[in-house]
């Protein structure tokens, strides 16, 4: 049975995981009947954002593990506990808390820097040759870990696109239902609400990426 | 196209709304070509839950409407604006909030109370004769909307199924992969959460759900 390890930023696209992303992704993985785990850095939140208007909320403070473990129904680990040896593939759901938690992309742009324990497990898929997913704003991730023209997408957003290619990275213009495959790389990503307007969209796009991963792990 | 608005009751099981059930009715409600709106009242969660733990976090305040709005992508409306006569169906989403914040149920039990906003607008469906889902432990709330001999699921707890009994609803054993349907009065429950112990099942069910809701609607 494949297992999967599956990195949450929080829970609310505004400040952290996206949750449509994050559950669908689960329900596929569990449809498909593979195991996963979850995951989640033990970081204060960089900002938490009221989710009706928009804004930050001056002073709020949140930790990314505590407001992930919701998402997580409890059965969540510390992304420092994740030990690469144990999964056969992982996924990082989307949401701004990918761009703001575990990135710096959503301040920093095509300076950004990854959270050093990230970083470290992806490289560790990708060095070790195990399939990862990356879903959304993710994919900004993507050039850092696997180098200088790898494959990806974001759907067709020009300004994120350009940050991607400006990184090393391949961009690749995608449907919100479809996926982009790096073959060689196995690392596969699919834009969701950097596109959908219907969360049926993302799912059929997410659902996509996880047979994807789980035909690489067979 | 059918209209159903959805209430829920904040983001978290243990103090809100169950997020898997809520994202999986609203995908199944989308992957059946229906409309939806979310609401939630304009209220203090009664406790703020660290989902590691399990425990309240003393000191510590949300507001359901606030964090609903992370569950509903910020597209959410206050309670108190749901007019029924706009909307063709209505679905409770469990989770702890429904038994916290929406009814007294975990506190008081058979002498629990319905917010009032709640209860209106839940009376006003079953008033109408227009289709209304329960899920998990919401179904709780099912004796007081809709009186005494109402048929409904929260699984097989027994101790929720004679307090049900008490209140002067039928209880009805059920698996978590199903749903009890009272067809007179238009009314569906399924278990979900109360005896879901993967995702996929508490889809099956509540995908059975919503799928006899349309199936009134239509």
């Amino acid at each position: 049975m494949a297992n999967i390890a599956v990195v949450l930023s929080g829970c609310g696209y505004l400040d952290g995981a996206e949750i449509y992303e994050s559950v669908i992704t689960l329900l596929a993985l569990d449809s498909n009947d593979a195991k996963y785990q979850c995951f989640a850095p033990d970081i204060n939140l960089v900002q938490v954002v009221n989710h009706i208007s928009g804004e930050p909320v001056p002073g709020a403070s949140r930790n990314v593990l505590l407001e992930s473990a919701r998402l997580a129904r409890g059965d969540i680990k510390e992304l420092a506990e994740l030990n690469p040896d144990e999964f056969d593939a992982l996924i990082f759901p989307g949401g701004f808390g990918a761009a703001k938690n575990l990135s710096t992309f959503a301040v920093d742009g095509v300076d950004m820097k990854i959270l050093p324990q990230v970083e470290r497990v992806a490289k560790a898929f990708a060095e070790a040759g195990k399939p990862a997913g990356y879903v959304c704003i993710a994919p900004t991730m993507i050039p850092h870990i696997y180098g200088a023209g790898v494959k990806c997408t974001i759907g067709d957003n020009r300004d994120v696109a350009g940050a991607i290619e400006s990184m090393g990275g391949q961009h690749v213009n995608c449907a919100v239902d479809d996926v982009v495959v790096d073959e060689e790389r196995k690392v596969v990503s699919t834009p969701a609400y950097m596109l959908a307007s219907r969360i049926s969209e993302a799912a059929a796009g997410i659902e996509k990426l996880v047979r994807q991963i789980l035909t690489w792990v067979d």
